[in-house]
């Protein structure tokens, strides 16, 4: 389950709450598409703006949109306790699997970190991908401490950020994480921009914020790295190029946010605030992009 | 009321919720000794690890136990809608004032900041605390976004972090910021090992982690700073300095905690896992630090 695309749609959001009839489309479109995986409820998910009562009924209805797909659900809170409720009520949704970002309030020590995998773990009876995200979670995760988390029972996966711009810088990043973890855990890429010399360098999954609404040329890219056709995911990924700068600029969230709602599949707004939607040049910006590059269609 | 000492006491939360004995005893003790607030569920009192119901409780429990003296609850949230539901629960349960810190997933943009404490302080009928706390927000407020907040209605205080070493320094950065904020709102210090150069460089307020603990300490530094003796507060700051060290070291929240256990004032565990009390060296050195100060009698 944690090998190929795994997609992570937008949960859309308004001021009254979500949009279920939108995000069991933007569900069955991934399936449809034949992703490996659903991210449901990840950070471009939104799930940490979102109510225990909230996830447990998206889990619900990205398990039946999925028809089948793989659907890892997040389950990150603030409190370990919180997270246990979550994790449960994913697995009652039938979540295949379940990611978990150390999100922080207080800054955590590496033993807290440690300490709050060990206390999921313990409880849980799907694999876990542990979500290495600093720019939302401002946790450091050291090899050491992948290392250390991944002896835990039922890890499955890690969801790392992006790897060194040149691709023997990527390939070292990727095979010294590898060398202190079991072979059972597969290491999947994130920042989308990173993602073709991530899987070039070995990495066994993307998780996409792109593949959550443009699954096929997500799937197009994973497909040509993964049976070896590196050159060819390397061209794909810098044809992308005008819409990974607006994922560096505003935050990939923001930029499928604006995406989505051109295409017509979710209302506006589909943030909830304090995130607002991009407006104005930002906007048109990623419009020219999404046309520039036929996703419009 | 966001002037002089606003003390910040623990909410003691332990896996099986809040102690409510102990937290009403915490806070009455500081009524008793005389403080001129108290801050309820600000990050020491730990509110982002609480759900609603619990905040609303302890809220009306601080209001209740401060026997008069006003009380001041932290309403931050990561969602706008959860924080106007948490301001409601604050004014149903008696505050005088709310504190507020954009709490952050997604990174928050300048305008994303602004637009929260609009949408929220359009609601109020209390004035609001601006809470800049980029240790835990990891949002940088500029002077120029504070300036455009403080316009807003109700808004009476802004907690700044830590103010430079040199007393100049301290001096230009206070002086910089009331030059752009009405003259209604006050300026409170945290950032406890630089509270005596705060509040002799003119801030307003002291918003105190030792005083949630140790109110008598907080109160003789604060009044010798606002009667104009700098001297004298900077000396009794001095000699707080190995609690300080311990501060920066562990964060005061761990170090507060790890006091109240040792006094008595709480049961252990008094803090929500994730986030775990000192133990071993650290924990003897807090007690030793707190020996050495008088402050275990």
């Amino acid at each position: 389950m944690f090998r190929g695309l795994s997609a992570f749609p937008l949960t859309p959001t308004g001021e009254h709450g979500i949009d279920t009839a939108a995000y069991t489309a933007l569900v069955a479109r991934l399936a449809a598409a034949g992703v490996d995986s659903i991210g449901a409820l990840g950070s471009t998910g939104g799930y940490a703006y979102l109510t225990r009562e909230q996830r447990a009924h998206t889990a619900r209805a990205a398990v039946e949109a999925a028809d089948g797909v793989p659907v890892v659900v997040g389950i990150g809170a603030l409190r370990t306790s919180h997270v246990l409720e979550l994790a449960e009520d994913a697995q009652k949704a039938g979540a295949s699997g379940v990611l978990l970002a150390p999100m922080t309030y207080q800054p955590l020590t590496e033993d807290e970190v440690f300490g709050l995998y060990e206390d999921v773990t313990r409880e849980l009876s799907v694999p876990l991908c542990v979500y290495d995200n600093p720019g939302t979670t401002h946790v450091r995760f050291t090899d050491e401490l992948h290392g250390r988390i991944a002896q835990l029972p039922n890890i499955g996966s890690i969801k790392i950020p992006g790897v060194p711009e040149d691709p023997r810088g990527a390939e070292r990043r990727v095979d010294a994480l590898r060398a202190l973890i079991p072979g059972t855990v597969t290491i999947g890429v994130s920042g989308d921009w990173t993602a073709a010399r991530g899987l070039n360098a070995g990495c066994d999954a993307w998780y996409s914020v792109l593949g959550g609404t443009f699954p096929r040329t997500a799937l197009a890219l994973t497909r040509a790295a993964r049976d070896g056709r590196a050159g060819e995911a390397a061209e794909l990924s810098a044809g992308l190029e005008p819409l990974w700068a607006l994922f560096r600029r505003h935050g990939s969230l923001r930029v499928m946010s604006a995406a989505a709602s051109h295409l017509g599949l979710t209302d506006e707004p589909n943030l909830p605030r304090p995130l607002r939607g991009l407006d104005g040049t930002a906007r048109r910006e990623v419009v020219a992009a999404l046309d520039a590059l036929g996703l419009t269609s």
